[in-house]
């Protein structure tokens, strides 16, 4: 019989968005990773995202043994299986969709799988949490909502503003997920969580997925390992262990030009910078024990030490979002 | 044992564009037409296109009892045992992919399952029928045709002129189709097929629809049932009878501007009578024997009445589209 105690660990990264290249993909191989949640879109409408996942099928076509389109549960536990990567697409914004309900649809059929209500401005669905006033979930949001439960496109609330993000988790039909974000009670940056919002995410079934981005992170680039593992024991107490995953936003080989497109995109002719400052306006350093895909594996060693037991680290590290991935990305029958 | 020779045959229509309505819908339910390929595209680019693929979206979502996505042969065979109709997506030229390759793959994804390589008029992939000079298969239209092979995208030629139509047959790894036209022989129409390309139509293995639009008809509107089906009967001795089926060119309800923009586009600003004149400018009448999809049903005695048995007659009516389907709408692994 075989020895579950044993078995390697299912890795899911619930957001990245790295400067993609072979050596990455060969990365996530190297580091047993069964799937990642990479975003192909920060302002871009329709078309543009179409270009991209163009970009991404031609990946596909030039790496078959290390990555392959994911669109359902069964696709990463394929992919695992095969010692491939499953990359599922998703938007940190409303943008691709553009006015049009229609688009859910289509957008869900061209394989994306989680949409952003909004990025860090309002939206035509929502509010982002770098507006002063927050003015919740629009008329036009409260039909995407309906629609993307619908068809099975995952309402994501990584950067909207907390009155949005507690009208979407009540509104929407299905559990939500913050793909990338930590607590407010452990770093009280902006993008991160209340206690509210935590404990409304775990209630109705929800995902949150801790992210790895230095400025969410408590001392930032020099934050410890431990500190951040005892964060997730933390926050497992509030939630529940069934709620919790890895969202790393990693970014890796990214230039800081694309930091200043993700903050700026088309909306300003000044710039404006975000999490950052004038003197620290490009992307923060990693800290040294998640500069990658192979130090995925660092959590499981991390976890273990602040006390998770196995089964529990298996729920971290891939099982919570790959039973969630099983019962959001199909259609509501 | 269950006798065959009463099961109710498998329709599949390989051409159509009505004006959609639940009546039409409701027609092809007690007609049994468990397929129909329907045209989406004349002239639209990319995005119109995704419009009218939202449409039929919410067509799908109004009248799930009556009408299916059909993205594969199995979903055919699911529809024919429901009692509904698989709907195929095609296209009747190139508009929707523009200049970009990367879009033949998206479109698959959206479902489309034909696409012509031209309509009348030069296209960026290859000649239509009503140009003064065809030059054959385009250096576009060359990648075009090797990235159709890849994903499943069938090369529809009905409206090309004869050298392209002859290249795509000699270029295309994978058989192509003549989704709605009929033979030169029994009716020489601009847009009928010459027996040069039925004979390497046939030789490819790949398929003919005949058509059941009057410009395409020996004797237009007056055409019998019978002359109709005697031509078949030509047909099927010249390429055999695996290379033949139904593509009626079926435009029931649609009001007379429906046929201008099918000729004239955005592409000219004064009227192009196609195949029909001054004087016979909107659709022609439709011959009383073939007036929408319950007529379908009449060719099962028409075909008996010419001398085919009942494999023959399973074959036409729809066996052939449907192995065809089988072999063409899945990736080239």
């Amino acid at each position: 019989m075989r020895d579950n105690n044993t078995a390697p660990h299912l890795i899911i990264d619930g957001l990245q968005y790295c400067n993609w290249s072979e050596k990455i993909f060969q990365q996530m191989h190297a580091g047993r990773v069964s799937a990642v949640h990479v975003t192909i879109c920060y302002h871009e409408n329709f078309r543009e995202t179409v270009t991209n996942i163009e970009q991404w099928n031609r990946w596909f076509e030039q790496y078959p043994n290390l990555i392959v389109h994911g669109k359902t549960a069964d696709d990463v536990r394929q992919a695992h299986a095969d010692g491939r990567t499953a990359i599922i697409f998703g938007f940190q914004n409303c943008s691709p969709i553009e006015d049009d309900i229609g688009l859910i649809e289509i957008v869900h059929s061209l394989g994306a799988r989680f949409m952003q209500l909004s990025y860090n401005n309002q939206s035509l669905l929502a509010t982002g949490c770098y507006e002063q006033e927050d003015t919740g979930i629009t008329r036009f949001g409260k039909q995407a909502i309906r629609e993307m439960n619908r068809v099975g496109l995952v309402i994501d609330m990584s950067h909207s503003a907390e009155r949005s993000t507690l009208e979407a988790i009540e509104l929407s039909e299905r559990p939500i997920a913050i793909t990338h974000a930590n607590p407010s009670f452990w770093h009280p940056a902006l993008r991160n969580k209340s206690d509210d919002v935590l404990h409304a995410l775990g209630e109705s079934g929800g995902m949150i997925g801790f992210s790895l981005y230095p400025h969410h992170l408590n001392h930032a680039s020099d934050c410890t390992l431990d500190d951040f593992c005892g964060m997730i024991a933390r926050a497992a107490e509030m939630i529940g262990i069934d709620h919790i995953g890895i969202g790393s936003d990693l970014c890796q080989d990214q230039p800081d030009s694309i930091v200043e497109w993700m903050r700026v995109g088309r909306w300003s002719k000044t710039i404006d910078y975000g999490e950052g400052s004038k003197d620290n306006a490009g992307f923060p350093p990693q800290p040294e024990w998640f500069q990658n895909n192979l130090h995925l594996q660092n959590f499981i060693d991390g976890l273990k030490q602040v006390g998770f037991n196995h089964q529990d680290v298996a729920k971290i590290m891939g099982g919570n979002w790959l039973s969630f991935f099983e019962n959001s990305f199909g259609s509501k029958l």
